[in-house]
């Protein structure tokens, strides 16, 4: 059966977006800095980043290892309406299942996303199209929380940017199960600290 | 002025001891996860740790580059007692500084613990005390807030232990200011990841 694994950002103080986010401020308020990884350097909602470098380094060596072989992703409708669909193409490999309960404006296939209602279902359906390959929980924090919760998360990748937004939503917010980790491998940046884990089971 | 490094240990959903910590169980239940690599693997409060092999590898590096020159530390009221006082003599170098509203039941000076009433007070005399050494905060976690809300923190070194309790004392529960931090180093071992960051100053 594929492998789980849900892979997110976060503050120090554990925030997966800062204040206020939103659509065309998908990080909130001074979460920008949350993806200075991702985009290689500083950016803002203005320039969109095409000013920046592009992912690089320490930063690329672990977005690759940890996409590689990943054959179906699900986020979460709040994500994808945030992201702004990510201009309307699916940027990850495989299809991109978008968790919803509205799911009736269901988008071209061809823009390689698909809205499913219900976590069980978006997994087994994730699970389906990806075969041997990974399923990716890529966020938000609701949804890696619902993986965590129902104990279908082999690995927890986090990674941890240099910033204390002081708020916005935490990615362990209301979680109380306890959960032992492993550590996979760290992968260190200017903009971000990697962590791979697996997450170990009962028994 | 001698450098101010607030230094503490969380979990990975940002706990710096789980639920119930009280003395006897500084760490509060399965907190004792959070300190393995303090004391080189796992171990209980039943043992208290006489059967690891103590911090050792890449947990020791990063402790003695952090511990290096430091003149003078400041802990809470709380993790002192929690502690049981580390057995009634302070084990690291120089005076550490109690912060605690009740000072009349003041240690004998031979022990190296000082109590003092007051976060600002506190820092005075561990500045003093410290000299061009550096002073450290070593938790709790309020203290580490105050330090940070205070502007008086040059430097955040925070050990991630792998493992979510689910429960417990946030480091940063109730802190609203944002801030922006520099990697300076990271550490990784299978029982944490260090990463000391620098706080940078507005303006």
């Amino acid at each position: 059966m594929s492998k789980v694994i849900a892979a997110i950002t976060t503050s120090v103080d554990g925030y997966v977006v800062g204040p206020d986010d939103r659509p065309g401020q998908g990080l909130g308020i001074g979460g920008e800095r949350l993806h200075y990884w991702v985009m290689g350097g500083p950016w803002t909602y203005a320039d969109d980043g095409r000013d920046t470098d592009g992912m690089h380094g320490a930063d690329r060596e672990y977005f690759e290892a940890l996409t590689e072989g990943l054959g179906c992703g699900i986020v979460g409708r709040t994500m994808y309406d945030a992201a702004g669909a990510w201009g309307g193409t699916n940027p990850f490999p495989g299809t991109l299942i978008v968790l919803t309960h509205r799911t009736e404006d269901q988008p071209d296939p061809s823009t390689g996303f698909l809205f499913v209602d219900g976590f069980d279902a978006a997994l087994q359906k994730a699970r389906e199209l990806a075969g041997d390959a990974t399923v990716s929980l890529g966020g938000g924090a609701d949804l890696i929380r619902q993986g965590l919760a129902a104990d279908v998360v082999d690995e927890l990748a986090i990674s941890t940017a240099p910033v204390v937004p002081g708020g916005g939503k935490r990615l362990f917010e209301g979680f109380e199960r306890d959960l032992d980790l492993d550590v996979l491998g760290t992968w260190s940046s200017p903009f971000a600290t990697h962590v791979r884990y697996a997450v170990k089971r009962p028994g």
